[in-house]
């Protein structure tokens, strides 16, 4: 145990905190690892407190008595939401991105880990207060969205495969078809992939008639999983039905003109809450 | 613009180094965002310095000059690096993770985003040297270990994939035979997703007889890219041949006996250093 000052105790709880997000860390641990009395730790983290909340890092909420302690809860502001969202919205707008079947060329804005760290802070945001337990996805392009999302959610990510060549033991395999080509397609999970009745935040990259999530649902139900919510980067403006109660998109693609190489975007359900 | 006190100060700079790896900041940027002295912010950064040196969450990197300003490099310490991975290893050991082919079960460990940033800051330090541009796996379970390994170098994703139906414009194709099963598959990425002449750091979760990595790394010369190395989380002891020279394994699978449902495990070549 090492006496540090209080600057450098300031630096390091802001680095275990950010590290530890949805973790309640009783203020002794602190205390201990410090050096420090009780009194110096709460001076600090009311600190610390301000300047995440007034930077828009999050939120240290404060469980006061003897299984009390303290935790960061990754919130966004709106308006920074805002303005990253804007920003992203012209991006993906390009009229380059146009793909065969109305889809949008997304792997680089996929491919940039701190864009998706940026999303996944506002899927966590989203559903802070929901007591998810574990982030799902189908592969391959939700991967990095899930990833993201369940770090600062401090949960695990279960991957949902597109076939059923699973060597994992027993597995459950769903067909589904999937609303935009009409097709029947299998997506399976290993049954000890995910224990039973857990409460499932499902995210994904793009969602256009929504088949995929609705696959995910049902083979959910196997597991007696609850769904609370489902985020989504870019959906679509021809989603016919909600698929979930707690439904949150990014983006909506409004438009798709492929002869004229147009398309609009706006803002998605994330910002009429 | 608010003038901040130095607490507040040191809180918000160290959330942002953190959130910058690999990233130059002049110190003006600090010095305008919190109306402080540039002196003022040099000793802040000293304070951050130091308190990341002992802890173990990186380096600060200090470029005088004109052009100059502060670096964050994440590295790991290697006595931090040797109890997380002995604590990994222990729990890789469960003779009940073995499956058939003599792979083992990780899809828990794989999904745990906390275990996977830790296995990615430990290659980011192996390779923070090596001006790396992007990071490459192929899917599916090597995309988490990328993803984290490529927000600590703060560089773009690549995602190799396993068919041909890349519906992303022009696609790169190249047979290779899976040196386990000696059958010949697939892998493909689409020309735009990338720049020609990149320094490619692979990563992958599991190494067997190697010929999936050097799958991408023939598919990485049509795109006449450097391989500057290689990182795989676990690798088995019959690996014939180093693919590349900067090859990095943390985990050496050692001895399995399928039917004795013995694994041995040790540390892989990360620790030989």
């Amino acid at each position: 145990m090492k006496k540090l000052r209080r600057s450098a105790r300031l630096v390091d709880m802001t680095q275990h905190l950010l590290a530890q997000p949805h973790t309640l860390i009783p203020l002794t641990v602190f205390a201990e690892q410090y050096g420090a009395a009780k009194s110096s730790i709460s001076e600090d983290l009311s600190i610390i407190k301000e300047a995440f909340e007034s930077q828009g890092v999050g939120v240290l909420t404060t469980v006061a008595g003897a299984a009390g302690g303290v935790k960061f809860i990754p919130k966004v502001k709106t308006e920074d939401a805002l303005d990253f969202m804007k920003e992203l919205i012209t991006h993906l707008g390009n009229p380059e991105r146009l793909l065969p079947g109305g889809y949008l060329y997304m792997s680089d804005i996929l491919g940039n880990p701190i864009t998706m760290s940026k999303i996944g802070k506002l899927f966590a945001s989203a559903f802070a207060d929901k007591n998810v337990e574990v982030v799902m996805t189908v592969e391959t392009k939700g991967i990095p969205l899930a990833y993201a999302t369940a770090l600062y959610l401090n949960v695990p990510v279960v991957i949902v495969r597109r076939d059923n060549k699973v060597t994992e033991g027993s597995v459950v395999s769903i067909n589904y078809v999937s609303g935009s080509s009409k097709r029947i397609q299998t997506m399976s999970l290993a049954r000890r992939a995910l224990p039973e009745q857990s409460r499932v935040l499902i995210v994904d990259d793009f969602m256009k008639a929504g088949g995929t999530v609705r696959g995910m649902i049902d083979l959910l139900q196997e597991f007696r999983a609850t769904v609370i919510g489902c985020g989504v980067l870019v959906e679509t403006a021809d989603v016919s039905e909600r698929l979930v109660d707690e439904y949150v998109s990014l983006a909506k693609l409004q438009e798709v003109d492929i002869k004229g190489k147009q398309i609009e975007i706006e803002l998605g359900s994330y910002f009429q809450k």
